[in-house]
């Protein structure tokens, strides 16, 4: 099984972007933690970050090609990005969105989700515990699909 | 370590309710899978299901006295409920909210979740596993703060 | 065949509640015309009154256990009542809401309602008439389907 | 006793008309259902069927010359028509607003009544009985009304 | 110079229709009024009173063939009328909306008027007097454009 | 008879400011017109002009002591200021509300007027001639008043 | 092949009315072009103009009888009328919404197009082109469902 | 004279609960000064705390039997319950609002109050004052009355 | 202890102004009842009334030099003065609001206070009894505030 | 004549991308009949398909430099793209926005089109016969153009 | 060349006036620097600050008649007042708005600016430097419109 | 000190795009006098124009790592990119936006300005002016900072 995780724009800075809101812990920190718990749980994952829109709709279809699952974080394109929407649509393969931060508690305008209208789940709030969680479900929502489809 | 998980209205109709939506395990199926992996992760569970709002904020309010975290599941409380977010930021324990649904997915007015305001975060759309996911996450969060104090 | 009717908050009022808006007919002469149509009808009427939201919910589910349909004025909780419409949408039984007033000429924010989204029909304005009338469509709507099922 | 039943636009293709949302019932049926009840209760019915909003006006204010009661189904019109909400408050008899489909639980632009403001009361989302109701309840008002005139 | 005065629809009952909100004046007093005040400015007047918009569309098309200006109610079309504002706007003669009551101050939903967006001015809140001083204003505008153009 | 009128604010630039909305005549030309056929009619006349919202409110409130109807343009004060319209609403005697242009025509939100809530007419869009249909309205509106008290 | 064509309010004054907006080509040399199209394709046409809203759903419940598409143009009625979007709704053949001007980029309160929900497609800013194209796509449309249902 | 004080959910945290907005005084503290100013004022007060909105309404249809006024603190049900904005307005004594904070000055979303519009007058933002600002307002407002009706 | 109260506009015409909303009581009674109960309470007051937004502004400004305590009703200004607003901040004595009327209970537009924004609390609806209340309040906040610092 | 094409994010995917709402036509097929009609028409094309935003405003520009119209489908960008409205803007030659489905038909979200704004007209609904009808209206505007420059 | 500078209401706290938000320059210190400022470009200032929106007016129609160019700063008037909007309208010489702070960056109720919509220009969140580049821009502005105008 | 000017979508186009709107100037020319003005105050500024909201992200990144202050055009991304506003939050250097425009006296949708939120302040309307105080507003903030710094 392979797993496709999507970093979206700025979430290369974590670690010096505004810790308040987002921690101390950097990306390359997050991407090892969730290396340590792919291989724990026996699955392949492949880790991109994009600051461009273009690019992550790129990284979806392609893993539309040739993975099983996305765990995406779409970051300021949560909000607005149809066309990321609409990738995750087009392409056959369950994604969970995460979030570091809850962005339901935060400004008016990070409440609603667009790209989460297109995906199975989300997990928010939780830090780069999120992506541990959102691997965890992803996996256990892949191979439920493929017990049921046997 | 002690977690509350409260189940708010009609969750004890599961597996009959609307199976298209919520899907077919019931909740005492869910309970019991909440407490294997209670026992795996060596903390205890006290669950509860509640019709009633005022039930729900009582059973916060208890689980403000003697636990270190909430797993909750608002139900058709979520979108409007200001008491039981007043109740979950009275008690100075983190909660993670829960949902079997994609709630962002749904109609228009399940978007808003009144109660997230008082979370630390939110997980939802993975059926029962949203469940089990909080159980971890709030478990790594309550270590964490202890890690912290300590 | 049974049917169940629902009183909602302050419905137990009636007669010396506003009567210019509501009338001066009391509940009890309500449910004792009710009872009346119902022997007419040659069906069995279980009627009973709830100021708690929670509560509603609770004959809700105890209808869809042994009742055939609902007849349902959820007084104030109309509006706004999430965990209401999923306990009617829970239940396999069709229910038709009533209100004694037209809440669509009333105040701006009676006119929504969020239970009808789970009911088959609203009956309003009429007074006592309302719920009688609602009586005779339920019965009419369950001896169809049943007369389609057989 | 005369009671005015009036159908709005496009009520003459009831049938084949959106047979999943209205129903497979012509209204030919229908109003020969209204009439065998109106022979029943002793009481006359006029019916007639419009696609225009003015003719719609000119068969409310024809009512309000020689009629005791209205029956209307506003079809489309129910939602914008400042002018029939004006001709039904312009003339001295009561109407009861009737629907086939329960309009609160369709599209959002569906759910708002301009004209139901201008009636007594509302009932919808009983297909034919809808009308059967409404004939009965203006006729109960009717004759109350004329009980509390005498 | 000829004006087409054109009442909207219900103003056909006016005196009877609600007269707390319109007077007790009849159309047929305020039509002799406006006649009168019309012989005595030198002026011929047409006036119609219509319940359809499509004939108030017709009406307003064959006063842009053969009269000076329009005095126009459009009665209830006033707040929803795209058909009758662009009629408005595809003659080539000035228009002034007239209302008996102050539009203004009444229901929320009446405080738009989209006919007057097509409209030279607006008048309202006076009665049959809003009718007397539209055509005073009207006759004023053409005598002066008449002035600016020789 | 007395009749005050109110100009308000930047209607003593009228002639230089914005010619095209507001025409080339000048706050004086209007008085004159104003007094010539108050002197017609018979009425007498007292005209200001006030930048200040508490001046404007000064002057209703002294009209309200020896006047017996209000003319006023309250201008950029017009669609905000409450204060305005509790001061129309405090005063015992009639009020017509004047613009030069079509405020419904204009932005939007020029569209909503506060004052004429408590006005009980409005004219609007026929420039100075707004004024004296205005005198003609009020004057009307009084000796109506006159007449039937007696 | 038979197509109906629906002209709406207004279109009878194509050239004169607002030709900054609309163009001067006439209604005439329009319907003289759709005819000519229409003989090169092989299929024969309708034409019709109404003003009146309760015309065009005669028009359409006609075309629903004896035609295999509509190529409709709803004027004013575009923006609100639910009665024309329901007789779209109710006859089974397709149809195609046209517009001179594109609504989409005029007026906020044109952006709206109540009719189009019923529509297979829209064609707008084109002028006298939209209908041509229209024409086109229509017997498209018609001649591919010919083809599947072959 | 009998002043009945309700207090909604989560008021029993008071002291603990979020003290940088609702203060360090408890309930009980609370309680106690009202009932010192009761006795000094010589009034009867009935104190009680209730997290269910059911509760709340019994209490308040239980104070329409043998009270004389009623200080509420809806908490979190202030801002959408119309079931206990029912009950105000079916008893026929009158009501006081209060609020520990002033809601006006907080969230967005609790500045609307749905209970208000039921009450006589409205207290907020004093803390425990408001309190005892309200057990004067209500005896004073019902002394009045019951000199205007001696 | 020296406290300021400020009436905001048309307050002067308390007794006459609209006496069905505010009562009958003078703006004079009223300071005479402030005063004594300032004199029992053993604190200095000093009342104004302004109808000019800046005036009120200029006596906030004013208080904020030599008094302790501000009691305001904003009036009409209430609802949309920044202005009112930002003084009241730039102090650094605290305010309360009052107001004679419930504006919760009143029209839409009453609901938003503007003012109350930048108030520690708000006392509405009792009449003259709210400046009573408020003077207590704010004479025990001051009283409170300075135990505090001492 | 030089005609460009730009299809926006996701259209490579046409055919296996939600086949229920785009149908089963790949985007290669879509060129193909565009050329084959371009080779008909005596016209240019030059065709590109862009997953990035800012690849679709170089694509505009370049097309503002060496082509005579533009066919764009801006795919999810259509509802929010300010920048693409820019380009679109920028250029001086003359565009007509297509949709394979019929976007005021779909999601509310969808309805607003921010690129259609700076477009001659909008085909929508269609699938690739919008393309190709787009072309046809593209062609008939850059000749009338061209014809009335002569 | 004569520049005309505006202070709005408050503006002569700064210094004490919030200085988390408007920083501790006094309007003195601004005043100084902007003479300074203007003595180095050889330009004029006249200076002046209002708390009352009718003064404020009056200023621009001042500068109207004497000066070359306007910074206002409208303070709290910024967000509502249509007035001002219409003096800085109603005088033939461009105007600046400046703001110490981000009003973009600040509540919901500060983002519109009612005034701006009549500005050429708006500078804000740069404290004291607001004034200063607003002077300078100001300056450039009509040295630009002399050299064109020359 | 090194400033970091951004130019957003479309700025590459300037002088030929929309002149009306945006003037005459050139990108080039308005280069050339930023750096003149630069090179007159001392500071190195490094100058670049994206079309693509990715590469805005980065070179805000890359001026976080080698800059002291931004001066920023997002063009049409201003309105709507969460994803520029977090990467402008995320660097911890101070940024001004500029516009050419004034977007606020422009179309409704260009008020809001979403990268604002996360600016120290705004200048817009000056043309090419706007860059050049931009410049000089950057450099007294960066020069202000590290004098309270020192």
């Amino acid at each position: 099984m392979m797993v496709v995780v999507i970093h979206g724009p700025n979430m290369n800075l974590l670690g010096v972007r505004e810790p308040d809101v987002y921690g101390t812990v950097t990306m390359a920190r997050i991407d090892e933690r969730v290396e340590e718990l792919a291989a724990e749980l026996g699955v392949e994952v492949r880790i991109s970050q994009h600051n461009s829109e273009g690019a992550i709709i790129d990284a979806i279809q392609q893993a539309g090609c040739d993975a099983d699952g996305i765990v995406i974080n779409p970051g300021g394109y949560t909000h607005t990005s149809v066309a990321i929407h609409d990738a995750l649509k087009a392409v056959s393969i369950p994604a969970i969105e995460v979030h570091l931060s809850n962005i339901l508690a935060r400004e008016e305008w990070r409440h609603r989700s667009m790209t989460a209208l297109a995906c199975v789940g989300v997990i928010g709030g939780l830090g780069a515990e999120s992506y541990l969680l959102a691997l965890r479900g992803i996996v256990a929502l892949v191979e439920a699909d493929a017990g049921a489809g046997s």
